[in-house]
C-alpha cells in the first residue's frame, strides 16, 4: 500500500550536513567512507548538502584501516549508531542476518532513513523491514544491495516505474560468472574455484555463490521491484554451478553457446493473470546474446518490458568500491529527501494484482542432454522413444566417435524442443535407469529469449 | 547553483489525479497517450495517483488518430495546455526550436512542471530552460531527449550522483546504427539509407541523422549531466557516415572491427583539470567490445567512473513507446513531486569547476587510413616517411593485390598508432598531395577503451 499520505518527520540537516552513522567499516563500508571522502566536495556541490561520515559500528576499533576508513571514527556499542542524536542516516553494512535485521529495524524506528547493501537480509526479512521504515515513516534504501555496480534498483522503481515488465533475466553473482569464464578456458570447477579464491573473487567459503543461493536473494529482491511478487528467496526453484564439467562447457562452446548461471523471473504468457516463471539455474546463452558476453566478475540484467522493450544494464558486480558507490548514490537520494522533509517518496510496491509463481514443473525452456552410454546399437533408439514417451521432441543429436573398445562408454549429446521441466525429470529419470546407461545424464537448460 | 532553498507551489494533485496537457500528439504523444491509458491502473498502485491526459496541443484537430491517441481531447490554442489551471504537469512533445522553446518558458513561467523528449531545444536553449525553471520554482524533466529506451538521464543524475565519471562513450542515433549494419552487410550507404526510411528507421530527410547533428545534441546534454561542462551542440567537434563506404567497412571487419557512429566524452587525464575530449564521429571499435554488438536501431551508453568503474546501458534508442515510456517515467517523478510539494530535488548542475572542452586538434586515438595508390614502387615508403615526419608510427599495413595493369589504383591500408587528430590532418593534407595518389585518403578513428 502507499505510504503517500503519511508524515514522515526526518531531522533536517545541521548546517547543509547529513551525518552518517556507518554499521560495519569492511570492504563496502571502506569503500563509502572513500568515496564521501574523495568526492565530498563534488558531492556537496551536486546536492547541495555536505556528507559526513561521523561514526563506524566495527568488532575491533584497534584494527588499522586503510585511507578514508582509518580517520573515522569507530564505536562497539551499535547505540551510538542506531539512537545517536548526531546521525542523521545509517548504513547497514554487515551482512547477514543477525545483527542486521535488528539494527536496521531499530534504526527505522528511531526514525532514521537506512541504507542497506545487505541482500540476505532483505530476502529474508524484507516484508519486515519495510513495514517497520513505514510505521516509523522512514525509508529504507538498498540500491547497494543487489549487482553493486549496476544501478537496477533506481531503474525499476524510477525509470520503469510507468512501464510493464514481463521478462527479467540476470547474471547476478560475479562469482560464479567468473569460474564459468575459467571453466571454458578448460579449467576444472575445483581448479576455477581456487583461482577465484586466490584472487579474491570468491570466499574462503564459497557456498552461496556456488549453491546458487546469492542470485535467489538477488532475484528475489528484483523480482518484488519489478512485479511486485514478494518470494521468498528459499521458494526460487535454484541449481547451482557445482555440477558442471568442463565437457559440459565444451559442448556448449561446440553448439554455439556459452554456459552462464542465470536468475530468471518472467511472465510466463502475455496474459494479466499469468504466473510468474521464478528460477536460478546455470544455462546455455547463445554466444552473441548480450548476456553470453558479460565478462568474469561483473553483473548484468536484461529486462523486456511493454513500451521500452529489451534494455540491458551492465556492470561490475562486487568490490568496494561499486558497491560503496551504490550506498552512496542511496545516501544522497536519502540526504536529498532528508533535505526536502519529505519520506515515502518511493513506495516498494503498491501493486494489489501481482503474478503468482509458477509451480517449477511447469516452467518451460529446450534442455541440453548429455548422456554416457556404453555403445550398444539401439541405445540412441531407446533413449528418443523415452523422450517421445513424455512428449518431448529432439533437435539436435551429437554422437561422438565411438570408442575402441566394445562396451566403452561413448557421450551422447542431445537437444531438446522446448518442454516443461516436469516432463524433462520425469524423462531424465526413466532414461537413467535405462541399462545402457553409465552415470547419471547432465541436464541444463537453454535460454535463449532476451 | 543549487535552487534547493526556493520555495515552489506547485498545484497539489486534485483527488489524486494529476492532469497532463500534451504539446503535440504524434508518434511520442501517441505513445505517451496510450501507455497512461494502457498502465492507468499500474502507475496508480505504484504511484498513488493517478495520470489523466486531459488535453494535446494539435495543429489538425480533425486527423483521425490511432489507439488511446484518438480519445484525447485536442485544441489549437497552446494556452489551454500551458496556461491552463485544469493541467498540472505540460509534456512538450513537439520537437524543433520553435515555438518549442517559448512553450515551455510560458509553462515553467506558469509555475507548471515541464517534460521534454525535445533533445535540440535543451542542446541550444538548455540554460534559459533552465534557469527559467529555476526563477520559477519549477522542475524540467528530459529523460525521453536522448536514447529514448535507455534510463540514461536518471542513471546520471542519480545513479552516479556521488561518482567521478571519466569517460562516457555512446550510440547515440539508431538511424545511424541501422546504417552501418547494413552496409556491413555489403549495401551501399545509398542502398543503406534507402531501405532505413522505407522501414521507418530514417526520416524522410536524414541529415540531422546522416550528419552526427542528432548526436551531437544528445552528447551536449550528456555532457552537462556528467561533467556539468555547458557546451553547445554546434561546439562539438562532428563528423557523419556519409564519407563512408563498404570498402571501409569490408576493411574493419577483416582487422577485426565494426563501424560504429560514437559519441565521446571523456576527461584526457585523471587530473582534476583535465579538459574534456567531446567528439562525435564514425570509429573503428573491436569486435567482442560491448558496443560493437549493439543492434541496428539500439541506443547505448558506456561509461567508466572512478568508484562503479565501467557499466553498460543499452536499450531501443527512440519509437513511440520507448520515448513515451521514457516521458512517462518524468510524468510519475513530476507527479511524485507533485504530491510530496517539492520543486528542484534534483540540480541540473551545480559543479563549479567543470573540465574545459579539448581542441579537437588535440584529441589523441588511433587511426585507420585507405589510400588509393598508383600501384608505383615506393610509395608506401613515401607515406611511411610523411607519416613519420609529424612524428605518426604506423601498426598494421596491409597492402592489397596488384592491379593486373601497371599503373592501375591499389589500395593501401594502414593502421597508425595513437596520434593527435591535428597531427593526423596535418599528415593527410600532405599524403593528399603526393603524385601516386588517386584521390582522396579515407581516414576513420580506431577507439578501443571502454
Amino acid at each position: 500500500m502507499s505510504r503517500s499520505q503519511k508524515k514522515a518527520q526526518p531531522s533536517p540537516p545541521v548546517n547543509g550536513v547529513v551525518r552518517i552513522g556507518l554499521l560495519g567499516l569492511g570492504v563496502v563500508g571502506g569503500g563509502v567512507a572513500e568515496i564521501v571522502s574523495r568526492h565530498r566536495r563534488l558531492i556537496a556541490e551536486r546536492v547541495g548538502v555536505e556528507l559526513r561520515v561521523v561514526r563506524a559500528l566495527v568488532r575491533r576499533p584497534t584494527n588499522r584501516r586503510h585511507g578514508a576508513a582509518d580517520k573515522v571514527p569507530t564505536t562497539q556499542d551499535p547505540a551510538e549508531i542506531i539512537e545517536a542524536p548526531d546521525v542523521d542516516v545509517v548504513a547497514e553494512l554487515l551482512g547477514g542476518l543477525e545483527p542486521a535485521r535488528d539494527f536496521i529495524l531499530r534504526a527505522a524506528a528511531a526514525g532514521k532513513p537506512v541504507v542497506t547493501a545487505n541482500k540476505a537480509v532483505l530476502a529474508a526479512h524484507g516484508a519486515e523491514i519495510f513495514s517497520g521504515a513505514d510505521t516509523a515513516g522512514t525509508d529504507v534504501y538498498f540500491e547497494g544491495a543487489v549487482a553493486g555496480g549496476v544501478p537496477i534498483i533506481r531503474t525499476l522503481r524510477e525509470g520503469l516505474a510507468s512501464d510493464r515488465i514481463t521478462s527479467l533475466t540476470g547474471i547476478l553473482n560475479g562469482t560464479t560468472n567468473f569460474i564459468l569464464e575459467a571453466m571454458e578456458s578448460g579449467a576444472s570447477y575445483d581448479a576455477a574455484l581456487a583461482e577465484a579464491q586466490r584472487l579474491g573473487f570468491a570466499e574462503a567459503d564459497p557456498t552461496l555463490d556456488v549453491t546458487g543461493r546469492d542470485a535467489a536473494d538477488k532475484l528475489a529482491i528484483l523480482t518484488q521491484l519489478a512485479y511486485g511478487t514478494r518470494i521468498r528467496s528459499e521458494d526460487v526453484p535454484t541449481e547451482g554451478i557445482i555440477g558442471l564439467t568442463p565437457e559440459i562447457l565444451a559442448d556448449a562452446r561446440e553448439l554455439g553457446y556459452k554456459v552462464k548461471l542465470l536468475a530468471i523471473g518472467k511472465r510466463v504468457t502475455a496474459a494479466k493473470n499469468s504466473p510468474l516463471d521464478v528460477r536460478v539455474h546455470p544455462a546455455f546463452v547463445p554466444a552473441g546474446h548480450s548476456l553470453s558476453n558479460v565478462p568474469a566478475a561483473q553483473n548484468a540484467i536484461s529486462l523486456v518490458s511493454d513500451a521500452l522493450g529489451p534494455t540491458l544494464y551492465q556492470g561490475a558486480g562486487a568490490g568496494g568500491l561499486p558497491t560503496g558507490s551504490a550506498v552512496v548514490s542511496d545516501l544522497i537520494e536519502a540526504a536529498r529527501n532528508l533535505r526536502a522533509g519529505i519520506a515515502g517518496r518511493l513506495t516498494v510496491t503498491g501493486a494489489k494484482a501481482t503474478p503468482k509463481p509458477l509451480p517449477s514443473a511447469d516452467a518451460v525452456s529446450a534442455f541440453y542432454l548429455r548422456l554416457s552410454v556404453r555403445d550398444r546399437p539401439g541405445v540412441l533408439a531407446a533413449v528418443a522413444r523415452i523422450l517421445a514417451d513424455h512428449r518431448i521432441s529432439l533437435g539436435t543429436v551429437v554422437q561422438r566417435e565411438r570408442g575402441l573398445r566394445a562396451e566403452q562408454s561413448v557421450p551422447v549429446v542431445l537437444i531438446s524442443h522446448p518442454t516443461t521441466f516436469g516432463s524433462m525429470q520425469k524423462a531424465v529419470a526413466a532414461i537413467a535407469r535405462h541399462r545402457s546407461m553409465r552415470g547419471p545424464p547432465a541436464v541444463v537448460r537453454i535460454e535463449d529469449a532476451t
